[in-house]
């Protein structure tokens, strides 16, 4: 019985939950060992804004996820024979091929001696020969500049520059990262300053990407939320972010404005129009605008198109282009390319103060630099073959059966998750996630607060037990208080999306609703 | 006449110190255009902590090597012809042939297409095919487990295993990092606490490696010094760690100890003794222990052996090794492979608190997972072609070859500098450079403090306008007051090397001595 089975894998799931799930300072029992109460680095100890840390895309359901792969590699029976993690945009994982003229130049520029090769098409060897030239003794195993290899930020700024219709971009301004995280997370630590009421706040949409909450909490800064409109397919609304800002102003210095964009967990795209508005809005008020475009290849809806901020910002004329600063993101992870492994990226970084271009440098210096191939992957999501060259064909082929597949997948899952009950879904304009919104009964709710618990954690947890698909509860990014959601990828294949999808139904599949369950179980 | 042109070229570098090398906070002058005063991000309003780092490895003197290098290439006169950059341990950048076996291994990886080529050998498809296996979908563009890839983490253990005569590793403590610099940074990350008199100390040693300064720095911990005895080969004392402890504890919480062996800058390769001695105190007195044991594989020496931390730990007895909390590093960015651009590397951590070992996790989930390219360089680096595999030839003939140049170089270098008036150099036991200490007249000491300069920092911009060599400042390490030092790495090849410390003796070669020329001047 469904019902059994998932109340015995929750104990034990409860059971298992990782220490970590509860932030606040434990007292260490009095009858442990000595040795252990002797340590130097305890949760007491410990760094209390690495404490307060929560990341819920890798965070406790994954955990209980693995430990499940676990048990069916034993042979521990389960309602399922397999866990599917729809819990983080890892699109290799979910059998997205690589693109094949990327591998190409990487493989090049990590072993040379393919150059000889005839197997390799001619415009893959130039790019990887033009990479090689820019580093020092031709080899990827040199460290790069702090900032990244030269040639690879001429390329970065061509492809801004073409993608914003001519505007220019200029190299200086490129800083190559370790992904876009480690780029967000950099310049929110050069920005952070303040004690008391003059900590720095942070602006950022809930729902939110929890990188921005994390490194929020790791830099002790003010977490300052304004909420995307549900109603009006998560929209960003200016009121709202006045709203957020007048009233942080009475507790800290909001001093910067994080935009993600198309949004992550959300998928919406948006309208020139409102990112006019948020740069006008930023301008005003004196904010540091970041703008996390990371998924600005991932456009599906036909009414919707990325417009970058910076584009409309040098549209804008120059009363703004001249002095609002702007940082945009972008990454090898996400597109049609999801070379998430390569921790490639980079930052375009538009009117920083003379003196601050030296001490973001100096930051980054300490690091050495970001990894070389994954800088080499990043110069091909720029500079990918033109129409001209011989890997052309083959490229655009790649990229169109990614992308189209995406859009497929993307309209399914708005279309099967609005057709059942207690569900309901926006479009998914853009990104590569589903963030339905789920109606949890109330003596659900009750149950799961009884349990400690998120309602919503209570719900992804019963569906992966019961089901073995692996789920965020929409908690882990924020909500509006008293509604439920969940992220879900839409990257596995259509095959295993569909049955995925239908999984959540458990209402018209056999006639035992999860919801229901947990309503009945209090 | 060269003492004419080494002070025009020092007038112009002075005017073109960067901004941030005064790591005071500037008054904005009044008479700035209004766009520039009104600059949310600023020296003033920024992060106080990331203003306060200094990173001499990549500081204000190889910024000039760099406008050096453009003038160059402008075809201005100079007196060299070529920049040699001797501040950093970049082995490619200098002419250092990648490992054949490495780059196979990570080529196949990349595009494994080429796993029917018959032209890369078996055992370097075999590794390829198991890292491969360990990846999500089978792609290093997969993120991997944020503490990295399974079967990776199995191989450093066992390499651990190997290394330390068979004393046991657990995968489990092992985590793969993007270097060893971001391993270092997370555990002081984790570590670091408290406010006003209960800041977290750190016991590091002067000279050091700038990384554990920055790092302190930008976490707001307290720096304690302890001095390397430079009489006696930079050996490490236990009694100046007791010094520098006791005194700490009167204005901070020291908790956590760095030990660099073989050391970086000072080249010296501990004593087991000294290592057991170093154990006892940190044992004895609750301090954390870092091992940053990058350089392991760099020991020319022969009455130098390395000895792992670890390894010593498990042979002092289970009072030791089942309390004393120890991280050690290692990287695939020294040895013989000098890898620097694929940002591998790994920490072992044992003996942590069960609680902390989840925390750590979710910190580096955060940022996702190490780059998966560089993890797979750290596997060959662990687990390179044995004697019974058909690459073991050309690998081991490829290793000795650097192996001994560098031994070679080491030994050459100390013997040219000790040769040289006004410098004295320890021998190069280990790692990768030299710090040989230069004897600066007291009036050439005035005239720089007048500039605003460390005396060494002048010496080696001096250096650099003459001759194009870039050296860094003993400054930049840290040492004891009233002496001065370089760093200089000893990875160029013979010939530019042996011209390169020749140039340091202008006193020998063109009867004009640089220090002569700077006691003169003033």
């Amino acid at each position: 019985m469904p019902g059994v089975r998932a109340a015995r894998g929750l104990v034990r799931a409860v059971r298992g939950w990782p220490r970590w799930y509860s932030t606040a300072t434990e007292e260490v029992p009095a009858d442990r060992p000595m040795k252990i109460r002797d340590k130097i680095l305890t949760l007491q100890s410990m760094n209390p804004q690495v404490r307060a840390v929560e990341y819920a895309v890798r965070g406790p359901i994954v955990l209980r996820a693995a430990e499940l792969e676990k048990e069916l590699q034993r042979g521990v029976t389960k309602p399922f024979h397999e866990v599917i993690k729809a819990n983080i945009g890892d699109a290799h994982a979910m059998g997205q091929q690589p693109i094949t003229f990327l591998r190409q130049v990487v493989a090049l520029c990590t072993y040379p001696d393919l150059l000889d090769n005839p197997s390799f098409p001619r415009d893959a060897k130039s790019r990887a020969v033009r990479i090689l030239q820019s580093c020092g003794g031709q080899s990827l195993g040199s460290y790069s500049a702090s900032q990244g290899v030269g040639c690879i930020r001429e390329d970065v700024a061509q492809y801004i520059k073409d993608r914003d219709g001519g505007i220019p971009a200029d190299p200086d301004n490129i800083y190559l990262t370790t992904g876009a995280s480690d780029g967000i997370a950099s310049i929110l630590k050069i920005l952070v300053s303040g004690e008391d009421k003059s900590r720095t706040g942070i602006l950022i949409p809930i729902p939110q990407y929890p990188l921005y909450s994390a490194a929020i909490s790791e830099l002790d800064a003010i977490q300052v939320n304004y909420y995307l409109d549900e109603e009006n397919c998560w929209a960003l609304d200016v009121n709202e972010l006045r709203r957020a800002l007048y009233e942080a102003k009475g507790y800290c210095n909001p001093k910067v404005l994080c935009i993600i964009n198309p949004g992550n967990p959300t998928g919406q795209v948006q309208s020139r129009r409102c990112i006019e508005e948020v740069i006008h809005f930023a301008c005003e008020e004196g904010l540091f605008l970041l703008a996390d475009e990371v998924y600005q290849d991932n456009v599906y809806s036909d009414s919707c198109k990325f417009h970058s901020f910076k584009k409309v910002l040098y549209e804008m004329g120059p009363e703004y282009f001249k002095h609002v600063e702007l940082a945009s993101f972008h990454s090898t992870s996400k597109g049609y390319t999801g070379e998430c492994g390569y921790r490639g990226g980079y930052m375009e970084v538009v009117n920083l103060h003379p003196d601050i271009g030296a001490q973001l440098v100096k930051m980054l210096s300490v690091r050495l630099c970001p990894p070389v191939s994954g800088q080499a992957a990043m110069d091909v999501v720029v500079n990918p073959p033109h129409p001209d060259e011989e890997s052309y064909e083959q490229f655009i082929t790649e990229k169109e059966a990614v992308l189209s597949n995406l859009a497929y997948k993307a309209k399914m899952t708005e279309e099967i998750f609005n057709e059942i009950p207690g569900i309901k879904c926006n479009p998914l304009q853009g990104a590569m996630y589903a963030f339905p919104r789920v109606f949890i009964p109330s003596k659900a709710v009750q149950k799961a607060k009884d349990l400690g618990m998120a309602p919503d954690m209570f719900y992804c947890l019963q569906l992966l037990e019961e089901t073995g698909i692996c789920i965020v509860p929409g908690s882990g990014f924020g909500q509006k208080e008293g509604t439920h959601h969940f992220r879900m990828t839409i990257l596995p294949s259509v095959e295993k999306l569909k049955t995925l999808l239908q999984k959540n139904n458990l209402d018209c599949k056999e006639k035992h609703c999860m919801v229901l369950l947990m309503g009945r179980s209090s």
